[in-house]
């Protein structure tokens, strides 16, 4: 099952290189993660997606709380949460397509932010289920280059992850 | 000066750790980073955003360069690119300040996703210094919680990063 884990991490040197090290040395896999500063800027959130059964997570979890560095851990996929994820997406579209394609993937909260003779850059705000059919979408347009952050997720209601 | 470096990677067990270990036994700060898939799942696209001279950076992606599942580092600050990032920001509106809100942030190509007596989200996708206004021009209604993804930058025209 997916997971996704919130954690706040003071912002000092070997941080993040422990948390990370800590998933490999235990054989846990990170699919995505993401670490910024929040508005306190000596603590950083990071957000990571990695897929375990509710036993391995939770050990996950035990061990995070004991990297030093580390504030709060918190597994935010049973909560009700808002997901979302942003992607940059380039595609090979003509200027005839582009029309086309704009009114495509209005639906998706995706929209051009950038487009010459050859390429056009679209951004997208969504789930991980609805990136997955936009790209499938424009597919047959021409797929030159995807970025994406992994998912993140917000509790929903008065729940905050403070330090 | 600060630097945007896209690394690709293979998903290789470690690879994320060997990275963050690469940067901190080095003294090199690393201000955000993002990791996720790309469109073939066994790479990943990193990107990094990191505070450093010319030379610095420049030593930084000769050590990337040399590490086992790196396949490409680029420093794209220097190039014409997208820059975007998204965050996530709860705040404690009364839904009289809702409305007002909704019109204020609309400009930052921010809107509410969730909203109920006492909390609402808010989404935006812009670059950092419009992010810094909106946090500003929010602060006064009471920030709960606020996440964010770092910056995310995709190169204009045809230029790829590809393996």
């Amino acid at each position: 099952m997916k997971h996704t884990i919130s954690i706040l991490v003071e912002n000092e040197f070997g941080a993040l290189a422990r948390i990370a090290g800590l998933f490999s040395g235990r054989g846990y896999n990170i699919e995505t993660l993401t670490v910024a500063p929040t508005l306190n800027s000596s603590v950083s959130r990071m957000t990571i997606n990695t897929v375990g059964d509710a036993h391995a997570i939770e050990q996950i979890i035990k061990q995070l709380n004991k990297l030093i560095n580390v504030i709060k851990v918190k597994d935010v996929s049973s909560d009700e949460a808002v997901n979302l994820m942003l992607a940059m997406i380039k595609v090979n579209l003509s200027k005839r397509n582009r029309e086309k394609v704009k009114k495509i993937i209005k639906p998706f909260q995706a929209k051009i932010v950038e487009a010459d003779d050859k390429c056009t850059i679209i951004q997208a705000v969504s789930d991980e289920e609805n990136l997955k059919k936009l790209i499938e979408i424009l597919k047959p347009y021409g797929l030159m280059e995807y970025i994406s952050t992994g998912n993140m997720a917000m509790q929903r209601g008065k729940k905050v992850i403070k330090s």
